[in-house]
């Protein structure tokens, strides 16, 4: 049959994205890759899983983890994440708490409910590319989450209204964000929480690797900025907290989860049911095993180790950087982000650096909702050593001051 | 912040099911039930699955397991499930195949690329309640798919057309269909392929019940019926084929699958990597495994049990009904489907059934998108042994008795 002719809605128009073409270019072994953004592997808390899938097969529970369970989540799992919201300032309840298929399929769903097409969501230049592919299927448009800029309200309003629909919420990931590795301070929090008022939308927070804090002071989350503002009521609230432990445990186990108000979290366990019933049963309780016996002295590990790397490759970046590009200093998470001079172009150096140099990385324009961000581009260090950052980064450099002086 | 003015999409309109409240008030133990639906627990093949895991995460692949993979599915398993789908008649490589979070979501999916709103889905009167729920989230409208009505394709179109859209596809559960237990001859697979070519739309085969077979003959896959028609070429068909070892192995892995021409599955992948990223690597893995050393075993034992229980509840019905009283005679599956006197509401029962006879059933009412249907019922045998069949069935006798008396 002829299918181009039956796709006919919103899903149909979604593309393949540029960096998923591009990383099948990166498996010749000797090229030094600063493209991925994902854990290293090695750091995975391997024995403390295998322990606890033993554990839970082995016991009485094991008929219960294989079995349908119920969309809102494994119960114990969903009250330890109460424990650790309440630690960073989120006052919630286990009914606050919706466990997911990884934070990726909170975005797919806040799509689902909040936007149709046409409609604006307010996000960041540059920003998540996951979060751009889950909003899109549902054919949104896009305006520009620019706090420093201090837009009116108003000015959200009508540009949303030109485009055909309303601004239905703002999302951002306030810590070592991706693409950028930046954190944004309280104040501009407590910034898009006014604004999100004055628009009377939702707040969607992606703390995906809020858990990896290398140094500096942590940043109260917005969820608990917007608690705060509400008298301690989280029922009140316009955040959506989107918490995952993909970066922290292991995201072969596709376990994230949701906190907000319950008016949010019924209608997404709704969705839930009725997009894929419910998360792995036995994963479930896997992590809520393995985050009870492990989790500190796993995330410790890990802030020791990708710590070491962000030190290592902000220094290799002094040394072989040349005059007129510039990055940032994150103090988590797992990126650099590199501003090289207007006229460069990411995307034609990505050509070059993987031919010449056997380096790569990931050009930054298609984290730009509006096509922007040509001259920029993303350094992943979570899976590179010493060597390969001392190696890679010169390499770089050298590719840089060629381009700068031709 | 005023939640309900913010929910202004599709899934903002869905509701919690009847079914789902339902299924709450029947946790006392001294009720019999035959409501629930899902694979008696103590069938799962535990060894084999825990084994599995240990040795997944005990080998080379323990990293590979619990790290991201790719949205397509795990390669092996999607091997596996060609050889499968070859014996069944389905030509196909692994190309055509999508591997999911059960077959729940290729619904949800479906729902997302073929449906925009006023759309209308063809579905039977019953249908399975969680293709409703899938649906629903993208607000289509539903015809019925009413084969040996032999109304003429037009009439659909008319249809779709006064109520805002077109018609985007069929929706049919082949073999021993939940709710009603009933299989589609091949005749009638036909002529829902006609209609479908007449209306230029796809067919979503729901095949979750498909190896539970315990007599009869197998008859041909909607897809293989489709390939044949095709010259055996696949990407000229229009059936997607959704699968599931919910039913086989265990549900709470989460694993299903689609096969359709590449053209359908591309399309997919981009929607799975958008929504989820991709099911979990490790569960995946282990279904590879389970399924490769035992899935023949394993559905041999189920066949039997099933099978067992089902021609024993079969039994029961003739001794306990009394006249007037109608159900389909099933030849695998889960369900009896029960059609009582025009008059009669399987709702009203249910309340004096749980509270006078301690027995629990599903009124049929729920299947209907039509909402059609209220003398109708469904039993479920599969967790259901002698005792509580032969008890069961005789309360329900007594209560349909003293009705029809009444």
């Amino acid at each position: 049959m002829d299918w181009e002719s039956v796709f006919a809605t919103r899903a149909s128009r979604m593309k393949a994205s540029e960096i998923r073409e591009l990383l099948k270019l990166l498996e010749q072994p000797d090229i030094i890759s600063f493209a991925g953004g994902i854990p290293d592997a090695k750091l995975f808390p391997k024995e403390a899983v295998n322990a606890a899938f033993a554990k839970v097969l082995g016991g009485e529970q094991a008929n219960a983890a294989l079995q349908y369970s119920v969309s809102e989540g494994y119960r114990p799992l969903r009250e330890w994440i109460v424990t650790r919201m309440q630690a960073i300032g989120i006052d919630c309840t286990a009914e606050n708490v919706l466990i997911t298929s990884g934070s990726q399929q909170v975005l797919d769903y806040a799509g689902k409910l909040f936007l149709s097409p046409k409609d604006t969501a307010l996000v960041s230049w540059p920003t998540y590319l996951g979060a751009l592919g889950a909003f899109n299927a549902y054919e949104p448009t896009y305006d520009r989450l620019d706090i420093l800029a201090n837009r009116e309200p108003t000015s959200y309003v009508e540009a949303a209204e030109k485009a055909g629909g309303g601004v239905k919420f703002a999302y951002c990931v306030p810590e070592f964000s991706n693409p950028t590795g930046e954190t944004i301070p309280v104040a501009a929090r407590e910034k898009i929480l006014d604004l999100a008022e004055a628009l009377d939308i939702p707040v969607i927070e992606d703390a995906a690797y809020q858990q990896l804090r290398y140094d500096g002071e942590s940043v109260a989350p917005i969820l608990a900025l917007d608690i705060a503002r509400n008298g301690g009521d989280i029922e009140k609230t316009r955040t959506l907290y989107c918490g995952t432990f993909s970066k922290t445990l292991a995201p072969g186990l596709r376990v994230g989860w949701v906190v907000a108000a319950k008016q949010v979290i019924s209608k997404m366990v709704l969705i839930k049911q009725a997009s894929d019933l419910h998360s792995s049963t036995i994963n479930q309780m896997v992590v809520a095993e393995v985050a009870k016996n492990t989790f500190d002295e796993q995330v410790a590990t890990l802030r020791q180790t990708y710590g070491h790397r962000r030190t290592h490759m902000l220094r290799a970046m002094e040394r072989h950087m040349p005059k007129g590009v510039s990055w940032t200093k994150p103090e988590g998470g797992m990126f650099l982000w590199v501003t090289l001079p207007d006229g460069m172009d990411g995307a034609d150096l990505l050509a070059k650096a993987i031919r010449d140099h056997r380096i790569a990385f990931v050009p930054g324009k298609a984290f730009h909702a509006d096509g922007s961000g040509a001259n920029t581009l993303r350094l992943s260090f979570s899976c590179a050593d010493d060597q390969m950052i001392d190696t890679g980064i010169e390499r770089l450099g050298r590719l840089l001051l060629a381009e700068l002086a031709g």
